[in-house]
């Protein structure tokens, strides 16, 4: 494969950068921000409002779609990009998150994971190995290898381990990521773990950077733990990752902690909040949080966003979608993801024009005052 | 106005009719079906998507409506159309039916129906009079008067009321119609009432149709009788109707039974059942539902239905929706939906296509051989 990741411009007063990277399924612009497609979808959106509101990835969960419906299901159609009609390129996670986070009755050893599933209480065993072969049949572009998520908060021997267990199962996600061949076509990720230690995430950065890995996952920063540790974890990391590889902060965040992270020198982003959000009635604009229930909005001729373009806010009112969340009706949800889905790709498109036009700082200062993260 | 219904052919075989409707926010090819947009939407789809399935007119209820998102929400927007977004024509029921299948403690009296919200328990009074100016509100193409719908089974007794309540009513409306000048730009219909009853059927037909209305249409159908009294009462009545009004049979039906009505002599239909398959995982196809949770269609890359033509079977395997529903994701909801409501559409515009060729009989035959009503 050519060059998978060129650096094509820095920020002169902060660490973001601007970048490309290339994938079998298409060359994407970075900083970039992944709609999270759980099931093999993006919750409410067809594959052709993915395009249409112009995300590059769709990120899908290895766990979720190993459960449900299965790889029989998906090896009938070599892949999930055809499963789900999505010709773009695609992310899996490994599922390391999800058995740590969704499964009960876990157990792990030195080998790997073994879980009960969610949906049917059925016992699993998860390998690094396994893994990666079950991500070489999902087909996605770009993988992540079986890492351990430590809870928040966690003892320093748990940090300790999950530090140790995430290298170890790095290593043999490499090897088995060779051996299969799937170098040809995907691009493996590895993750750094440590929890809230300084001494443990750099650790954990020295040990997964000197396996070599295509591109680098900040893991383990969205269990619950405050911002401030997040961004401190996103410091002590940074520093340790290679220019010319892709940075990834996996499950982050709010628009704001994007914009931040961004101007931490972070890529890649990925987080469930559009969507989930967009089905409690919030919908995102510049100014924070929309609650769209409010009384204030049952009379709204204007659009939900006075600010975005999209197909919701172009043709739909605020009174309209935030009637068909009152009654229930799985339009309003619908919309409201779109447009949320829709703000974080525009936003991402916006970063990117202004890291090309060298004003990402002011940009940033602009944003972040505009946004008020705790705005109802 | 102008004549507003035109009766272009009618079949030689059968009673089936072709003719044209025209309203004040288009002209409507009859016969033709609706989707039910209770709450002002079309359940899971957007208006673009009713736009593109080729549906010419949106049904809506004044009852559902009325109570939420309510009148002052609505006249905001100078009616429905502008609320919804949908600038072709929409047809609003009088709320009749809802006020006697939905809500409790109503009590009926010469003057009107008081009835509880399904909504909040609120207490409503539904005079004709105000059902007209609620609808004028509501700014619908085509309007339906307030009527009495007796439920199944029914006392003779009860039916009595039922047809002369009806009556009553209509002429009421009819005069409030005309005192407010809705005849300027909506057409209103009246409903036969009658229950199970030949005689009251037919003297509930010549006293609607004496009154004089722009359209008739059948009522009560959709209670809970048989097909065959179903059918038997639109035989019983179809003789009184005017051949130069269009003939609407209420909250009908199944595919094949829309097949019988139109040979039957009917122009109009609407019926929740896409929609509400769809949500329950049913597809509906030219051989009859099918059960898409079906272990069968686990590993299936063909189509919902291998002989539609629409976005969801151009773009997603029977696989795919399977899982979406499986799964509990909205978007198989919705696809399904889609399909189920394109598939009433495409049926009518084949069943307006034979009857101006004049194959309307072979089209039936054809259909009803190979459309199994009962297939799972």
């Amino acid at each position: 494969m050519d060059k998978i990741f060129t650096l094509k411009k820095t920020c002169e007063n902060t660490r973001a950068r601007r970048g490309r990277l290339k994938t079998a399924h298409g060359t994407i612009e970075t900083p970039f921000f992944m709609p999270v497609g759980t099931n093999a979808a993006v919750k409410g959106l067809c594959s052709r409002d993915v395009r249409e509101i112009g995300a590059q990835v769709v990120l899908s969960n290895t766990y979720h779609v190993y459960l449900r419906p299965g790889l029989d299901v998906i090896n009938e159609f070599s892949g999930l990009h055809a499963f789900m009609n999505w010709d773009g390129p695609v992310l899996t996670d490994s599922g390391g998150y999800q058995v740590f986070s969704l499964t009960k009755l876990r157990k792990i050893t030195d080998e790997g994971v073994r879980f009960q599933s969610h949906v049917d209480g059925s016992t699993h065993f998860f390998t690094p190995e396994k893994v990666m072969d079950i991500e070489q049949a999902l087909g996605a572009d770009m993988i992540m290898p079986l890492d351990v998520c430590a809870p928040y908060p966690c003892s320093r021997k748990e940090a300790e381990r999950s530090v140790s267990l995430t290298t170890d199962w790095a290593q043999r996600t490499r090897e088995r990521f060779l051996d299969n061949g799937q170098d040809e076509n995907q691009i493996l990720f590895g993750i750094v773990q440590g929890a809230s230690s300084e001494d443990l995430r750099q650790l954990s950065a020295r040990e997964i950077t000197s396996i070599g890995m295509d591109g680098y996952a900040i893991g383990g920063v969205s269990v619950g733990e405050p911002v401030k540790e997040m961004f401190e974890a996103v410091q002590w990391v940074e520093p340790f990752l290679p220019q010319d590889k892709p940075r990834y902060l996996m499950g982050i965040g709010m628009p704001d902690q994007i914009v931040k992270a961004v101007s931490e020198g972070i890529d890649m982003f990925d987080t469930c909040l559009p969507t989930r959000l967009g089905r409690h009635g919030t919908a995102l604009t510049r100014h924070g949080r929309t609650i769209i229930l409010n009384a204030r909005y049952a009379n709204d001729q204007g659009p939900v966003d006075p600010d975005c373009e999209c197909f919701v806010c172009r043709n739909y009112s605020m009174a309209y979608v935030r009637h068909l969340i009152k009654a229930g009706e799985i339009l309003g949800l619908r919309l409201l993801s779109y447009h949320n889905v829709y703000f974080y790709i525009q936003l991402m498109r916006e970063i990117r024009q202004v890291l090309d036009d060298g004003n990402f700082g002011n940009f940033k200062k602009e944003f972040l005052k505009k946004y008020d993260s705790e705005l109802q």
